[in-house]
């Protein structure tokens, strides 16, 4: 077999088979096959895309590339979830252990955050003494007894997954649905889980700018990953303003903490809820939608889904009494209120903007190298369709000095839109799929 | 600028501007630009095509990227001719020195054969003596006194071109008609000629196989050759079956020179006249087809063209005498009859087979490296349309040993289909462009 010949076969339209795909990503990953045959070969899959058959094949073999994470011996349905990323999403620290609580098993590798999106290990680690490198063999015992672990990326799931991303993200074969749709599934088939449910964002501030193309993007997932035998259900959920009010890595914790007592923001409960409830109606927890609000609604009322964060932060190491008294946390010595410039309503919050306020803060890493400041970021005490009169506290900044927060609130108010006009209604929840 | 957002422009159907065609042809000549993007950007352009005003550019970035040859001290119209490759093409060895007796100016940089193709350089090497390793002062002053020179591309003449075609070459993007017609005029536009009249083959020994192909090279290269100010004509001939009766280096000056005294075989001399004619037309020499005809066969019966041969060959210390006495060049020892192995009409001559046949007698290279046997060959005695009695001789092999002529004749008997019925006849010049 040569790789010229699967280029040719793709770029005249043809249908790769299930070994020719094999036979690349192997040899791609090997260093067998050079870097320019495989760039040739993303742009012709760019132009003549990949049938369903071809998709799950290369997310396959990508999956299979490295380490594919066998989580048989745990006890119990293992649920895991994917966020497509976006700005203030918080929503695996306060999903996980609700669904936990409900009686789904939770064994999730997650990763850090890079750029103006954060990690869900990044704000795990506010808890003084969490441990996300734990080994296999402790993650695996965690979630069989507790039914709730979570590990740092230590194992390289997908490799071939990395390695090619990083020659399309300099290529120009990023924007391909199937190519976007394996490599994100690559690394969930590897991670184990028997069902998974996916939070695609569309709108501004999400990877997937409109609609259609979420959609889209949800429907190839989902297609993937049960042609690969797992559960799948997909959520288009909005990311065209930041998601709860707070962004940054103790913020977001303790609004996830707000969550599991009841008391988080709307849009943020919302989520979680649909999340929640579609994982367990999948996992066959419950048969619908109804009685699983209701579960949720119990496991946070009766403090079993609080008490299940906290199992997970003592098991690995971390200081569960945080989980009941948040506040302790530690704070940003700069509290820094935004104003209103003038009356009117707030139609337009450009979420990526306001993501690298908090970047600017120095509340995320612009390189994988970069120290993270955990106390730092925003809360926006005004979100868009709220009136304000001039002079209103819109936001406020939590930095590491005075000249730090006064440039991002610059930078903030440069994101914010006040109009008279009510903006267009958006819902937080667009699709199931 | 950044080779990423050229990439990006063209994906997505734009039109590259002069200064960033340029940006990357330089960037990847020199090694900045790495393979990896320019083959993404090689399958972009195959599937987004490029502008005439695009190919122009890239044609000429390509032609600046080594030395521009410049034939401004020679005097008189320098005219120059490509052909696209064919089995049995000796063409220029018959072409150059009739229409140079007729006042146009030959300076040409030629190659050397590869493959089953044989290159012009080879085939004068066939006269003792004679060197193409001539300094391009030597080469500009005979030019300009004899009003014919030939050397061989010791300059490195558009080395993007080589470069980009040998990444094309490993990445399936050759055929993309543009990029096909940009490697040819490149070289042509450095070689410096006024006008250039092309060749351009079709059929199943041809790099274009259909009509419509051969036609859309021929009109792109005119195009490119004319917007960089070069009077241009291109010729559609027929490459369906081997050129003239002779495939070898020695066997095609033999037939070059019957040719120039008037005794050649009729499909290579009307291809000759065709090309001739339509070079003394574009240089201003004559005005019609006609009086071309005219001044082609005077200098075929007054001998003029043949003196010509001899006048280039003894500038450039060979030993003229053979070109009076072509029977005295040296012979393969043995000589092996191929006869009909039935009766009926010859039907087809696989032509990249004669030429394999060739190869295999020792009369190419498979590699740059080989030597070539100067005096093996083929003798196509019998041609398509011929009839033919069973155990009529239909071709003879000229070979170093008894052994390689078998399993040459084996071969050449294999590329032969002799039937009942008449072929579809083909013209052999299919369209002047």
């Amino acid at each position: 077999m040569r790789m010229y010949d699967l280029i040719q076969k793709k770029k005249t339209g043809g249908e790769l088979t299930a070994e020719e795909i094999a036979f690349m990503v192997e040899g791609f990953t090997a260093g067998r096959i050079p870097d320019y045959q495989m760039s040739a070969m993303m742009m012709a899959i760019y132009f003549q895309g990949m049938t369903r058959q071809e998709t799950v094949e290369l997310t396959l073999s990508m999956a299979k590339s490295g380490q594919m994470l066998d989580l048989g011996s745990i006890s119990g349905i293992k649920a895991d979830k994917h966020s497509t990323g976006g700005v203030g999403d918080k929503t695996s620290l306060a999903l996980l252990p609700m669904v936990s609580a409900c009686g789904l098993t939770i064994a999730k590798m997650s990763g850090r955050g890079l750029g103006h999106t954060g990690g869900t290990i990044d704000k795990l680690e506010s808890f003084p003494g969490f441990r996300t490198d734990i080994a296999i063999d402790e993650f695996k015992r965690n979630a069989d007894e507790l039914g709730i672990a979570l590990m740092g990326q230590t194992a390289e799931l997908a490799p071939a997954d990395k390695k090619l991303y990083a020659l399309r993200d300099v290529t120009a074969t990023v924007d391909q649905m199937s190519l976007i749709a394996s490599s994100i599934m690559s690394k969930k088939l590897a991670s184990g889980a028997d069902l998974i449910v996916l939070d695609v964002k569309t709108g501004s501030g999400a990877f997937m700018k409109n609609l259609d193309d979420a959609k889209a993007l949800a429907k190839e997932m989902v297609q993937i990953g049960e042609d690969a035998g797992r559960k799948m259900r997909a959520v288009i959920s909005d990311m065209d303003q930041p998601l709860g009010r707070k962004i940054g890595n103790i913020l977001e914790v303790q609004e996830a903490i707000d969550t599991l007592r009841g008391n988080g923001p709307k849009d943020f409960t919302e989520l979680v809820m649909t999340l929640g409830s579609q994982m367990l109606i999948l996992g066959g927890i419950v048969q619908t939608e109804e009685e699983a609000r209701g579960r949720l609604n119990s496991v946070i009322r009766d403090g079993s889904a609080l008490d299940r964060l906290a199992d997970l932060i003592s098991a690995q190491g971390g200081d569960s009494s945080y989980v009941y008294e948040p506040e302790k946390l530690p704070k940003a010595p700069v509290r820094y209120e935004v104003t209103a410039p003038e009356s009117g309503i707030i139609n337009r919050i450009v979420c990526d903007e306001a993501g690298n306020c908090c970047l600017m803060l120095g509340g995320g890493r612009v390189t994988k190298e970069d120290e993270i400041d955990l106390t730092v970021g925003l809360e926006l005490t005004r979100k868009v369709g709220d009136r304000v009169t001039e002079g209103d506290v819109i936001a406020i900044l939590y930095a590491a000095d005075e000249e730090t927060a006064q440039q991002a609130a610059q930078r903030y108010l440069k994101a914010v839109t006040i109009d008279k006009q009510e903006p267009e209604p958006r819902p937080l929840i667009w699709e199931i799929i």
